[in-house]
């Protein structure tokens, strides 16, 4: 399959089906949406699958794994080697995303679409995954000319489709997650950020994993050239991917687009995750229908970035860790709000009065 | 056991298992910290259970259930008889806490701590309890003098004491909650509120189930007419529970005090639940430190009373219903908490290079 045929094949979300869950919901035993967010959750949950009875039962996060040119210019708390080895963590179980995933009953993929180094190793349980669709050893430092060729960046976008689109099938997936790992990968994802929202650099760069003040003001400047030099389209969201962008997150807007594609809910993590979803919101807007936004990131950019597509955070604990841990956080949030609009009864059915006048 | 010597038996939380709890999380292989919130409670609960490997798989919610004489004074949107009413549905298995709280594998525990009328039913499923340990039928209006007598506030707390202490024997809890339901509280929860925090009665008073603006005016008027006729004192907990308190809050502060006396994490609810907890504050302060506040209500008073006790939500969904959903949706934080310090591997463990400089 191409990528413009998978674009083309995306369909908005069931509108008809939206509006029979809201009316449901405004039935059920609790003052109007009392419930808040979770109201919200399970309608478009029902949207989502054209369905009054969604399940959100077998889930896998979907961890991209890509190295950055860019840290060449020190915009890293971290050594680069670090992504190989926290790639080994993920494989072997150990890490952050493991641990939570594990508690949300979801499986874990872990896919190196373009490690600097390349990692050899055998997941360490059955609900573990490792995927090599590497494009390219990492991409080029981008203050000096585009990090990627346009073909590689539709690679990596379709790397993350096709991996995506074979567990589909293969599990019957009916709820996916994004995550990221990729040392130097804040950077150019507040570039994507500033490009496509037009917020000035300054405020949509962050901290990442740690860097100090002048650490911060270097890694405002090396954004701001990148932009100078390559002068990203952003009608064109190859054109912006390829310039500022990073393979893990094309790849991520690959995963966004097939869960978009099969009509499943797709848990976007942090600002990472959300770059990737600029992407794949560039290339398809109809995909924004398809997102939940998992967690409201520390990255400053990051809620300006879930804003633009329209999209509000579920849960807000003060993370900044990406992995995929924000977006596994919030499958709880998206159980429940299934859950709320399919079990709970309606004043009818309970036999409970109503609200007075 | 009498209530004296309760406030008495409770121990502040371990301050040298929270130091080594504080000392693995800087070690935990992520950037220092970078699970915010996960990383708080995880040590929070060690502290509390007094070990590095916290458990809390043993879970249930207490929902108290009280009626209230104010409701004479038009402060709330439904029916008196819907109180009994949802009673019945918490028994019976149809509302929200029952569906919320089997997604985080909790039990439930419904107790007419002071309803108006009599519910004779028996739990659906073998994870739900009904009791009842009814104190009077229902309350005073607190207009015109004491919402109960000082000995009818103290038979509360220790109905709440006791249904509670006996499940956590009995199941081995390690992990609580609490609830309510009681049409009318939200107006002796806020006067609460306001007699503890010194917030003035506006700031402190919300749309409850959903009154509108002629009867937020009315509730504020009654609150503080009920704080002037009653002159509660902030000092005397007993007092402030009597005079313009409800029966399932002061069995909620009991709830709270057995999970402080028990050294096992207390997950508070909305504006309700944490009036029930002001009064273990007074009480006991040290109960405080076994609270952990499970979600930020939709009603403007309810973060007031939270920082009044230094405790800061877990959840923000927008929820605004009580019965124990936001403090039941909060199991998963804490949850992920205990499994993140208990589980992740430290930079040393995984043999991940650790930051630059």
């Amino acid at each position: 399959m191409k990528l413009k045929e998978i674009i083309a094949a995306v369909e908005p979300t069931d509108k008809d089906t939206f509006a029979k869950a809201q009316e449901r919901t405004a039935h059920l035993i609790m003052p109007t949406r009392a419930l808040g967010r979770l109201n919200d959750i399970g309608e478009k949950l029902c949207a989502i699958q054209r369905t009054m009875k969604p399940t959100v039962d077998k889930r896998m996060v979907f961890v991209m794994a890509g190295d950055h040119g860019i840290v060449e210019e020190k915009v890293a708390a971290y050594p680069q080697e670090v992504t190989g080895q926290m790639l080994g963590a993920f494989i072997a179980g150990l890490a952050s995303i493991n641990v939570l995933s594990k508690q949300a009953n979801s499986k874990v993929l872990v896919a190196d679409i373009g490690a600097a180094c390349d990692v050899n190793a055998t997941p360490a349980d059955p609900d573990s995954f490792y995927v090599v669709r590497k494009v390219r050893k990492g991409t080029a430092n981008f203050t000096k000319g585009p990090a990627m060729t346009r073909e590689e960046a539709e690679k990596a976008i379709m790397a993350g489709f096709e991996i995506a689109d074979e567990k589909i099938k293969e599990f019957g997936l009916n709820m996916i997650a994004t995550g990221d790992m990729g040392i130097g990968n804040t950077t150019p994802s507040s570039a994507i950020g500033s490009v496509y929202t037009g917020v000035p650099v300054e405020a949509m760069t962050g901290y990442g994993t740690g860097i100090d003040q002048e650490g911060f003001k270097r890694k405002v400047s090396v954004i701001k050239k990148g932009i100078e030099v390559n002068k990203p389209d952003k009608a064109d969201a190859l054109d912006v991917l390829s310039k500022v962008g990073g393979l893990e997150i094309g790849a991520i807007a690959g995963v966004i687009l097939a869960g978009a594609y099969h009509k499943i809910p797709v848990l976007i993590d942090g600002i990472i995750s959300t770059a990737g979803a600029l992407i794949a919101y560039g290339l398809c807007p109809l995909a924004a229908e398809y997102m939940v936004s998992g967690h409201r990131s520390v990255e400053q950019g990051h809620i300006k970035m879930l804003e633009y597509m329209g999209l509000e955070p579920l849960v807000d604990l003060g993370l900044r860790l990406g992995e995929g841990t924000g977006a596994v956080m919030a499958m709880h949030s998206v159980d429940a709000g299934v859950r709320v609009i399919t079990q709970i009864s309606t004043f009818e059915e309970a036999g409970v009065a109503g609200k007075e006048n």
